[in-house]
């Protein structure tokens, strides 16, 4: 099956304007009117940013397979980690570009960048530098688990929850 | 450091049928006065839905550690998951409750279920059923790559993206 050819846009005047991108980072987005099958087998990176103009973003170990972390993208954040190999992401709460690292140090060198068939996730393999990727000083944001089978409340946990470092001293709060 | 005490509203009345929750599925949802300490260090499941009332859910083969897909998940879903074992999601273009493999049988059964520091994200390993997750017919949802180091219009490559399954045979399309 031939796919079809997906007509795009082209980020540029206001909507570069909206997404805070400088010059190194022009980016198609998903015409709405393509065709579904398009997008999930063009080889033309189309983000499908939600109304935010966010992508989900998923960093696991590239040694252990481990998830780290699960936080967003703008298109700013996805070209200069593309450009760069450096994990970049967007802060929701401090409306702000973040490169991972800036003030831990703990940066996380990317590996291998992967995109999923409807373009709204992106799967980055990092290699975490220091000692972890959550603020709240583990290797792992992911802490804690539900043991399955209850109902009602539930009531979580801590697995691999020992701190890797100090985050009052590594984030200065 | 002892976690502050949160106070907690159950999902009740309005918010448990807005959530289209059943007898099973009382849940814990995040006091946005609660401090961000005890989000991240309490053991009672609090999840932090989005204004749409979702999670993120992450799901990986227990097995590989290969991501497999990134979904959404409404209170309902989440904890059918956590009761059953088996893999839930909320489909935002159908706006439904789906239980994963319903139509292709490729349901996924849950290992282990974490939640993140900030309590908007799930992540799972899970057995995948079935030759694949990804309703392309792929075993993963992530079979396009992004070489790093590009500027501009990002091609992609494929990397994994042999069919393992013939999506139309399987989902009737």
């Amino acid at each position: 099956m031939t796919a079809p050819i997906v007509s795009r846009t082209i980020l540029r005047g206001s909507l570069r304007s909206h997404f805070g991108m400088t010059n190194h980072a022009d980016m198609t987005v998903s015409d709405p009117s393509a065709s579904k099958n398009a997008v999930e087998e063009e080889l033309t990176l189309s983000p499908k940013f939600d109304r935010d103009g966010l992508v989900t973003a998923v960093a696991t170990d590239a040694r252990t397979g481990e998830l780290l972390m699960v936080a967003h993208m703008n298109a700013d954040a996805l070209a200069r980690t593309i450009a760069t190999g450096e994990a970049h992401y967007y802060s929701r709460s401090r409306k702000a570009l973040w490169k991972k690292g800036e003030t831990s140090g703990h940066t996380q060198r990317v590996i291998e960048l992967r995109v999923d068939c409807d373009q709204d996730a992106v799967w980055m393999k990092v290699e975490q530098s220091g000692e972890g990727a959550c603020h709240t000083g583990r290797r792992s944001c992911f802490y804690r688990a539900a043991p399955l089978g209850q109902t009602g409340i539930v009531r979580l946990e801590f697995r691999d929850a020992g701190k890797a470092f100090d985050p009052q001293a590594v984030y200065k709060t």
